[in-house]
């Protein structure tokens, strides 16, 4: 069968298709499994009752039969983007419009469209998206159209005592990479970053803003577990948007990963491509999970829920998390980035004398399922990526039970000790 | 604001993109609107019940929240594919299994995904996809990456005596076409037919397949208006897949637009590109659609709702709107084609002095919202469409309200004389 340029590129054995594959497939017969891999956030006891009730109301009311019978508009309910304009405006002052969000059939083609509208061919030339900070997130690497789209920095390090470090952006390297480069169309970071748990300061998303106006270029800023909902960030940090930035949020990790809606926040223009890119491509975006989450979001309660209740729910699971390496792996060499948020904690075991990725093989052979780190480095051109992490990290996701996290971790260091240099 | 090739080309205004809007928005306030345009289906009472029952069987046993808090994996809900690769199997005799269906966010994106597979850029050429008959759905017309993917054959024309046509495939052009045009890399049709609510025949459909096999290319069916569901045909048509055919069906019409659920049928290689594809660009389709409809076909529910209750009521419907036209039109000099399947009545006029997107906005002016067909001819390069009909037609969907759609068209026809030659 042949392909055409795009369909080979967008159909290699990706980072992204092995990790979602593992979610959807099981394991080998008869293995008891631990799943630490995969991005699916928990089933926390309060947020379901929240939905069951919603739902039950939306039956009663046959507001249900109406929602699935009928295609929103490309840019998507217009109802729901009413709504959003009202809550973002008022809760953080920005200048929001109808005009101003468009919704998508999930936050991973919200960055497709994002990425592919502001880089790739032009008709004179070729535009790159400058990653500032890698590790990032293992999604975006495959999502150009063409190859060599995706660009980055390597982040800096900063070591703690307590065996935990942080990624800190290097701005002078990234100053100078777009002085020397004038093709980058646009910068991306998530924020908190999947998949080390990072949250860049707001010093740092200030300078990125800044960066992104000098060189009249968007700012990407994926805010898939941040503010205000579903709020998994564990620091002080400011939500920041301009006219220069394009926010996108997510419902996924409040809960509903499978109604697949995204929200982009932008300018007019940005929100007019996103609308004309759906219409061809999709004719329209899933309308269930904008409906069921409307009230929920007017009314404050997903807000409250977010911030009394998942993210309490998920400190508390980081930090068990953290207990339980610490427990594990002590007397070996180990650190974890400092957990700011997201539902990851990002392992990096310097002694292993293998790569990750085929440390993960002998993981998911023991039932134990991560994400080896190796696709989170990319945009270098380097076969062996320059910084020191590269092939050493492991990322996990330890919003599974507490038993199953506890006993993850633990075979882990086992291997680990088995593994070590 | 400077877009990339495949940004402009994609977000260029299009015929879908005004066609979704309409049934987004609404028009101006005050005007009592007749909406004939768009694809929504109807609100069928019986099958209002059947997903409100299963609905609530859903919150019931709690499955709704397990659905709604995890992710499928990319090729689609595992059991939902099994169960319709053991349905499509039994009910048909084809051989398929697990790897030989992929689901997507609606059958829109699916298109989307095969047209650029099979089509556009190569490493060494350039390819095209060829609609044998057009008119054809104005959704196709722009989904390809590159300009100039999307060639086309004019139908043939029978004409009978009681103002109704019916379009013919014009076998001997589409030989030749193939025969020419070595850069051809699939062949598509809608079947039934968005706009025109022809059926092609199943020698037609045979010959298709056999030209695609001859020249080694696969034939893409959208079957979205077809058997077994929605079964929104009223000829007998045999519904027909082969390892060279890939079969686009979805939920939309069946009254499940909003949950963009879109299902591929075809050979391992192709649900394999499919899935890497989907993984990339979106991580994951919606699985709420999947999971509501999935015991529905298992028990043969939805096969038979659809016989028994959803093709009479469109029959109905279809006849009744082909009484009004009768009605109304009598005494000027109208067509419409053969009602064989689909939601629409194309009507054809031959006496309208002005092009039908003129007169698309003076029916908008007076509330009637319909599709011109100029839309609908693509895939030449002469700007006059070589189709008698190419300004002559509108698309008119008559799921709506019966009066909806009678004062509709008695719009239209009093319009009609005013603008007449």
């Amino acid at each position: 069968m042949q392909l055409s340029d795009f369909g080979k590129k967008l159909t290699e054995r990706s980072g992204i298709l092995e990790l979602m594959d593992d979610l959807g497939r099981p394991l080998k017969d008869g293995i008891k499994t631990y799943p630490l891999g995969g991005g699916n956030p928990a089933r926390i006891e309060e947020v379901s009752l929240m939905y069951e009730k919603r739902l039950k109301e939306m039956i009663e009311s046959k507001e249900i039969l109406a929602v699935l019978s009928a295609y929103d508009a490309p840019q998507g309910r217009l109802s729901f983007i009413d709504d959003l304009a009202c809550y973002f405006s008022s809760k953080y002052g920005w200048p929001l419009t109808r005009d101003n969000i468009a919704i998508t059939n999930g936050s991973q083609i919200s960055m497709f469209y994002l990425f592919n509208l502001f880089a790739g061919k032009f008709s004179s030339d070729f535009k790159t998206v400058l990653f500032p900070l890698v590790p990032e997130y293992v999604g975006y690497a495959d999502q150009g159209i063409y190859k060599g789209m995706m660009r980055s920095v390597a982040s800096k390090l900063e070591y703690y005592d307590d065996h935990t470090f942080k990624y800190i952006l290097d701005k002078d390297a990234v100053r100078s990479y777009l002085k020397e480069h004038e093709e980058v169309g646009a910068i991306c970071v998530s924020r908190p970053t999947n998949p080390s748990g990072n949250v860049l300061r707001d010093d740092e998303i200030d300078f990125l803003s800044s960066m992104a106006a000098e060189h009249d270029i968007p700012l990407f800023i994926d805010n898939a577990y941040g503010l205000p909902f579903p709020s998994i960030i564990f620091e002080d940090a400011k939500l920041m948007w301009n006219e220069n930035i394009i926010l996108s949020m997510s419902l996924s990790k409040i809960g509903l990963p499978s109604v697949r809606t995204g929200i982009i926040i932008a300018r007019k223009e940005v929100v007019d491509a996103i609308s004309n890119i759906n219409a061809i491509s999709s004719l329209a975006s899933g309308s269930f999970g904008q409906a069921l989450i409307a009230p929920l979001i007017t009314s404050g309660e997903l807000e409250r829920i977010s911030k009394d209740v998942v993210m309490p729910f998920y400190k508390k699971k980081s930090e068990l998390c953290q207990n339980y390496i610490r427990t594990f792996f002590d007397g070996t060499e180990y650190f974890f980035h400092k957990s700011e948020g997201s539902i990851f904690i990002w392992l990096y075991l310097p002694s292993l004398r293998i790569s990750t990725i085929e440390f993960y093989k002998i993981l998911k052979d023991y039932g134990v399922v991560t994400v080896p780190g190796e696709y989170s480095f990319y945009g270098t051109d380097d076969k062996a990526y320059p910084h020191p992490h590269y092939d050493k990290c492991l990322r996990l996701n330890y919003s599974a039970e507490d038993e199953v996290v506890k006993e993850g971790i633990k075979i882990i260091s086992q291997l680990y000790r088995k593994y070590s240099k």
